[in-house]
C-alpha cells in the first residue's frame, strides 16, 4: 500500500526532495531482460527539471545507479533497486516554507496527518519522488516493448486553452520529443511554447492535458472487476502530483452521444475482431479488446507562482506568502515520462497477471 | 486483487447474473457495529432494476440475506458474508448472445481472455456484480456515519446536455430521492426524465454524470505517494460498470484557469485552517485537507440499445444483432447508490488506515 | 489479509459456528477446468464431523453448493463461491460458554480483542471455519493434478507417543483410508485407534502429527525471499486451528547432524538432476528442487475435555468450567484433509505465480 | 510478494551479496519516532560475519545508512530507505561456483527457476539479504518499546545435542550477550562454543535450535483465520535461510500430553486474566492473551562445509566440488538478531492492525 503500486510487476518508491536520494525498487521484473542504466537514464534526462527554457530551473543532473537486481547486464528475476543522490540540498536554514503552508500544496495536509512534514522542497510531495516511478517504468516500457510487443507513448494535447489534434493510432516519439512542450502538433506546440513564456513572465503557471497511448496490447489484459484496466490506468495517472482527472476513450465526452452514435460496433477485419470506431479506448468491461489504449490525463496549473497568496502559519495564524527562486510555470513537458512510466507500470503488472491465470 | 477491493476495509465481491446469487464477503469492519439486513436493504431498493419507469424493467427483489459477521444484532470484526439470491433466471435456451458479441459489452473481451463467458445476461460483466457492492457500501457508510461522523451523497448532475446545478456543500439525501432521475434540481430533474423516457421510446439510450460527495472527512486521510485520496476514489469510480472518466474538485476545468486563479488561500476560520474556495476537491497532495471531497463520474450510454447493429459472432464472422427484451435507457439514477457504496468503501479503508499509522 | 489466504490463488472464507452457514470465495482460478460440487463434496465428507467413532459426533452433512463461478461445468475464470448451511444450530440458549472461558479455547482472546464474541459453537474459531478451506483446497489439489501433475497427500503419523513410519514417496491415498485414523501403518493404526477410544473413554484427548506431502512438483517453485515454499507451507498449516509446530524434511531432527552428515549431495540421474537423499524435503533457499515436498505439522491435544476445568468468567472471577455434551477425543483424521487442503493452497498459487514471472 | 513482508508495518528488501549492495525500504513506520542510524547499527553489528571466532570471517563492517523517511531525527511516516554497501567484492573471476551447484544451496534452484543466478556469494540467497531485515527489525523493536511496550528477545537454546535452560519470563538481553555464542546458560555455552570450534576444525558445522521471546504483548493482536500470530511469526522464521522448523509454546512437545495435562488454566490475578501454565506459547486462537510469547526455530547445519562433495555442474553433469576460503561453522549466534528482526516485525505490523481494527 501507500508506497508500493502494482501487484506482480510491484514497485515501491522512497526518498525526500532533500534527503539523501530518491530511488525505486521494483519486484517481479521477469529474468534475463537486458536492463543497465543506459536503459534508465533516458527517461529520467526527460523528467529532469531544468532541460528546457519553460520548465523549472532546478539544477539536478539525476544520475542513476542500479544497485541490485541485475548480473552481467541481465535482470535476474530479484528485486531491482535503483537510486538517485539528492544533490540540490541548498541551504535553506530560513526558509518561509518552514512556517507557513504554501497554498494547493501538499504542507498543510502532511502536517496534519502526520504532526510532522519535511518541508525543505515539499519532502515526500516533491515531484522528485516521481524519478522512481519514471527508472521503474522505463524497465516496464522495455520489458513490455521486447517481450509483449507493446509500446507506450504519451504527449502534451491541451495547454489551458490551446488544444493540438493528436490522432493515437499514429503518434511517434519523434514527434513528441520535437520540441520542448512534447506536443507533436508543431503549429500548436509554437503557441503553447509561447503562452508558457508569457505566464512565466507573469509570474503566473498553467495546466493542461496529458494524452496516454498505449498500442499492441492484445486482447485479454486487464481483471474484471475492480481491477479494470482503466481503473488501474486512472489510478495510476491520479497518483500523479497535480493531476485532478482521467478519462479513457471518449469519456467525458461520451455523455453528449446516444448509445447508438457511441458503440463501437464489431468487425472481422483479416481474421481479426476489430471495432469500426474507437470509442471504447481499447478497453471493454475492463478488459483489453486489442484496439488502441489511450487517455487524458487532467493537471492543475502548478500552485507556486510569483505572487503574494493568503496562507496560514504552522500555528494557524493568517499570514501571506510569496513564491521565490525557482519557479516551473508548466509541469506538463515532464509529466510526459511520468504518464508513459506510469502507463507501463500498469500494463506489465496485467501483463503478467493475464499470464498466471490465463497463461 | 481483481474481485477485492480495499486493504483494510476490503471486499471481495462474487456472483455472475444468471448463477445461484450474487454476494459480497466484508472482511475489516470493526466490531460492536449495529447491523442488519435493515441497514442493507435500502440501497439496494435504490440499487434494483424496475423501481421506475426510466430505468430497466428486469424484476428482481433483491433481498439481501446477513450470512455472517454478525451477533445479536452487532458486528463481531469477523467477516460478514452477505448474498442475494438470483431470481430471475429466464429461460434464454435459445440466445442470440450466446453466439453473438453485443457492441460495446463485454462479451467479446471476456471471451478472449477467458477462452469461456457466461452469457446469459452478461454473467460476471453485469450490473448485477454491483449488489455486493452496494450492500458491502451501506455497512461503510454506517461505519463512516456513526464512528467519524462523515457523510457520503451522490446524485445525478448531468444527463447528456442537460446540467444540473449542485452545490455539493448542502445537497441533501431527501433533494437526491425527490425525484427518480436522482437530480436535486428538481426543473433539470424533470428535463431529464422527459429526454430518457425519449430516448427509450427512440430505443436509444443516454449517458451523463453523477457527482460523489463526501462531508466531514477530517484533514490527514489518504496516502502518498501512491494511494492518495483522489487516485482510490478514481479508481473504485472507474471500476463501475459504463464510467469513462472521473474527476476531483475543479478537474478537467482546472485546465483553464491559470495558477493564480486556481489556487485555495488558508485562512483560520474559528481555531481551524480552511480554504477560501475549494477547487482541491477537499484534497490536497493525496491527503483531505478537511473541506467537502466532492468529485465527478462520466458514465457513456447504455449499450443496449433497441437498433440492429453490426457485430461478428463466435466464430468471428460478420452479422448483426438486435437487442430485444428489457431495455434500460438510462443507468444513472441507479449509478448514484453505486457511486455512494464506492466512496464509502474507499473512505472507510481510508479511515482505518490513518488510525493504524498515525492513531 | 486476516480472512483471505493466497495472492493469485486467494481464498476468502467467512463463517461462524452458528450463523447462517460457512463460505469460500476463491479468486483467480484459472479459466476451463471442470469442476461441480461432485469435485468438492468427497473431502468435506473427510473432513466432517460424525464420521467415524473416533471423531466429534456433531451431525452435520455439510453439502456443499457452488453460488458462481462456473458455467456449464466449467470454471469461468471470476470467483467460485461455495457455502455449507448450518444446520446444527441446537437451541444452546442457556450455555456456560456464554459466561465463562474454555481453557485453551480462543474464547477469552477473541473477548479481549473484539469486545465481543459469537459464543455458541466458538463462533469464528470453531474448526467449522475450515469447510472453506477444504472445499477450496479440493479445487486447488484438481487444478494442480490436472493442469500441473502434481499430487497432494497427508497422513496421521503419530498420535501421543504412537509413531508410524510414513515414506513419502510412496505414500498412497488408499491405504490413508484404509482406516478411520487415516494412517497408513495398519499395525500403528489400530494401536491408535484404541489410545483415542481410551482416551474418550477417560473423557480426555490426544494430540499427534500429520505429515503433508506434494509429489510431482517441478523445480522452479517458491519465491525468495520472504515467500518461501517452507515459509508459506509453514504459515498455512499453523493457521490451521490445534496447529502448534511445522518442520520440513529433515526439520527439528535436522539440527543433531553435521553439515557433512545432512548434505543432500546432487546427482544427474537419467537426465534430470536429483539429489541422493532428500533431507531438504524437496525445497532449497525457499524454491522447489523437483524432489518429494514433505513435512509435520504438530497438533496440540483437543482443548475440549469431559473433566472440571479451573477458568475465569466474562467479569473475570474465578470459576470452574466442564465440558459437557460432544466429545472429540482426536483432531487428527479430520485434520489430514485440512492439510491437503492448505498444501494444496499454497502450491497452486505459487504455481501461478512462478508462470506470472517465469513462464 | 516475495520481497515485501508485513502489511502495515511493512518492508521490502533487495540486493545480492556482491552487487551494489543491500538495503529494505520499510513503509508504513508511524510518524515522529526518533530514529538515527545509531538505532539500527547495534544490531547490524551483532549480525555482521567476522564478529567472534566462531562465525564466518568475512571482512564487512556493514554500516549503515538511512536514505529517506526521517527528518531532524524523527520518523516522517513516509518510507524509511536503508541500505549497506557492499564492500567485500572479493575478485571471484574464476570460482567453481560458477559452474557447480554447492550441495544443499540455493544454486540449483535459482538457476532452474530463473534461468540465470548470480552465482557469486551465492547472490540473493546469500544471508546477507538479511541485512535489510536486521535493520527494519531494529526500527520495528524500537517502535514496540516505545509506543507499546514490547520486549523482544532471542537467544541460541541448543546447538546439535547441547540444550540450555532457558526461561522465557527471565531472559535478558545482558545474558545472551555474555558470550559469542549467544546462549544465556554459561556453563552450556562454554560447551557449545567448544563443539563448535570442534566442528570448525573438521571442517564441518553444526546446527541448532533459537529461541524467540516477546514479552508484555497485550492480549488481543493477531488476527484470525489466516493471521495468526502463530502463522505470520512461523512464516517470519521459515523465510530465515537455514531455518527447517518453527512451534510456539508447547510446540512438538505438546502432542506427548493429553488435553488434560495440556491445558492452561485460566485465573484472575491481580485483576488480570492470566494463564496458570503457558503451554500455549502466549498465543491462543490466533490471538495474544497477555503471557509471554515464546517459540524455537529450526536451523540446520551450514551447508558450506571444507570437504569434497558430490554434485553437478552448469551441464548437469556428475562431479564433485570442494568449500573453500571463508568457513562458517555455526550461523546461530548471527541468527539471534534475525529471529529478534523477524518477531518485531510481525508484531509491529499487528499491532498496527489490531489499531487500525479495534482501536
Amino acid at each position: 500500500m501507500a508506497n508500493t503500486f502494482g501487484h506482480l510487476f510491484r514497485i515501491t518508491t522512497w526518498g525526500e526532495s532533500h534527503g539523501g536520494g530518491v530511488g525505486v525498487v521494483v519486484d517481479g521484473c521477469p529474468p534475463r531482460l537486458a536492463l543497465s542504466e543506459a536503459d534508465i537514464q533516458p527517461d529520467l534526462d526527460r523528467r529532469r527539471p531544468g532541460q528546457s527554457k519553460i520548465v523549472t530551473p532546478r539544477k539536478e543532473t539525476d544520475t542513476v545507479q542500479i544497485l541490485s537486481g541485475t548480473f552481467e547486464g541481465l535482470t535476474l528475476g530479484t528485486p531491482i533497486a535503483m537510486w538517485v543522490k539528492n544533490e540540490d540540498a541548498r541551504s535553506e536554514a530560513y526558509s518561509e516554507m518552514a512556517t507557513k503552508f504554501r497554498p494547493s500544496h501538499a504542507d498543510y495536509t502532511y502536517q496534519a496527518k502526520y504532526g510532522i512534514r519535511a518541508w525543505p522542497g515539499g519532502g515526500r510531495s516533491s515531484a522528485r519522488e516521481t524519478i522512481g516511478r519514471v527508472a521503474a517504468g522505463a524497465v516496464a516500457k522495455k520489458l513490455l516493448r521486447e517481450r509483449f510487443g507493446v509500446e507506450i507513448l504519451a504527449c502534451v494535447s491541451q495547454v489551458q486553452n490551446l488544444q493540438a489534434a493528436v490522432n493515437p493510432e499514429t503518434l511517434q516519439l519523434s514527434a513528441v520529443e520535437s520540441n520542448i512542450v512534447r506536443c507533436p502538433d508543431a503549429a500548436v506546440a509554437a503557441q503553447m511554447i509561447q503562452l508558457i513564456e508569457q505566464r512565466r513572465a507573469e509570474g503566473d503557471s498553467v495546466g493542461g492535458i496529458v494524452l496516454g497511448v498505449a498500442r499492441g496490447v492484445p486482447p485479454g489484459w486487464g481483471e474484471p472487476v475492480f481491477d479494470r484496466l482503466e481503473a488501474d490506468l486512472g489510478k495510476a495517472m491520479l497518483s500523479l502530483p497535480a493531476s485532478k482527472g482521467f478519462d479513457i476513450g471518449s469519456g467525458f465526452n461520451a455523455i453528449r452521444l446516444t448509445g447508438r452514435e457511441h458503440n463501437d460496433a464489431f468487425r472481422n477485419v483479416g481474421g481479426r475482431v476489430r471495432t469500426l470506431t474507437n470509442r471504447s479506448g481499447g478497453v471493454q468491461g475492463g478488459i483489453s479488446n486489442g484496439e488502441t489504449i489511450y487517455f487524458r490525463v487532467a493537471f492543475k496549473p502548478v500552485a507556486t507562482i510569483m505572487h503574494e497568496q493568503e496562507t496560514v502559519d504552522a500555528q494557524f495564524q493568517n499570514t501571506t506568502l510569496k513564491g521565490r527562486g525557482r519557479h516551473d510555470p508548466c509541469v506538463l513537458p515532464r509529466a510526459v515520462p511520468m504518464v508513459e512510466a506510469m502507463t507501463a507500470l500498469v500494463l506489465a503488472d496485467h501483463a503478467l497477471r493475464h499470464r498466471a491465470q490465463c497463461g
